[in-house]
């Protein structure tokens, strides 16, 4: 059993974002998956996915606070600066944090732990919409 | 062909640990795919799982060594700080390294190169056991 | 249906590397897959792999010049240095950007978005040739 289907994600300013029910009610029919795995892949590299707390929202800004001051917009060694200083750190950002998520599925649900939830990791000040591929496969 | 089994990691200290064998041993069918891949999932926030060398101990001491100089516990930017100081950098961590591994399985065997072996990150400073869904799909 | 190849990549310099061509055409059987999934999996813990910007090559060395930074050859905290200043700070690289990448396949294709490439990170000085096992799981 295959399900394949393409969500796009409402813009978001830069930052992290919790978006695990935006992607979910996107792929109706996994509630029909047993046991499988869910791929969830976002079609950018300027922008990722992962997964992280789901519960405070200033495990959220703590994020963006540290992935601003590990790769710094206003460091020297940039070379490719022609689409502003935000582009060159979204680009190591994303490969940082990688641009896909595979989650197991159990009795039509993500096995998410408590605490999990998908983050969108928004990288550029304006990035728009994001569009991620959800593939399923499993057994119904 | 579908297995889907739930393996608990017993509590280890912070750190990096070498898992390969107790994640195996919890999945024997494994023996009877031909062709397949194995997804392995940490249902935490503040651990994660990683491929690296599986010789010198000093390889895993090191891990933590960067890590920690990377995410500081002391950084001024946290506001996340209710859990302890050791609690948003393991959620840094985490997400860095990311929570699933997914391995070609070939011939009743993970597919790994001669010096890949599963690494449990735990990034607290006492996380308990840790809980891992092991997924297996393929041909036997 | 199952797919699964090995393809070597031939040597490169330290650095980063678009070789998505390279994989794809290491696949032929790729073409008949109608939805599925490609794992790309590297058999070594001194390189990686991820997906970014496929046009310009500034990128590709914005990265190194990011990763050198980060993960310094001199710091005081390596304990694991009998392989040469570049082999701690390779596999601390390999763990941050991962040894794996799933791709949605569609139409007998990646599912790439219009500016991703998949991007070999040799981060040894004299690496040699690398391996990657190609797993394609889909519909015809």
């Amino acid at each position: 059993m295959w399900i394949q289907r393409e969500v796009t994600l409402r813009p978001r300013p830069r930052g992290f974002h919790l978006v695990t029910d935006e992607v979910v009610s996107g792929v109706p029919e996994l509630r029909d998956v047993r046991v499988g795995l869910a791929h969830l892949f976002i079609r950018h590299t300027s922008a990722s996915l992962t997964l992280n707390e789901n519960a405070s929202p200033d495990v959220r800004d703590d994020f963006e606070a540290w992935f601003d001051a590990a790769v710094p917009e206003d460091a020297p060694y940039w070379t490719h600066t022609i689409e502003g200083p935000d582009d060159m750190p979204a680009h190591i950002k994303a490969s940082v944090l990688g641009p896909a998520l595979t989650i197991p599925v159990r009795a039509g649900r993500l096995a998410l732990g408590t605490w999990q939830g998908v983050y969108l990791c928004e990288h550029r000040d304006r990035g728009g919409p994001r569009s991620v591929v959800v593939t399923v496969v499993g057994e119904s």
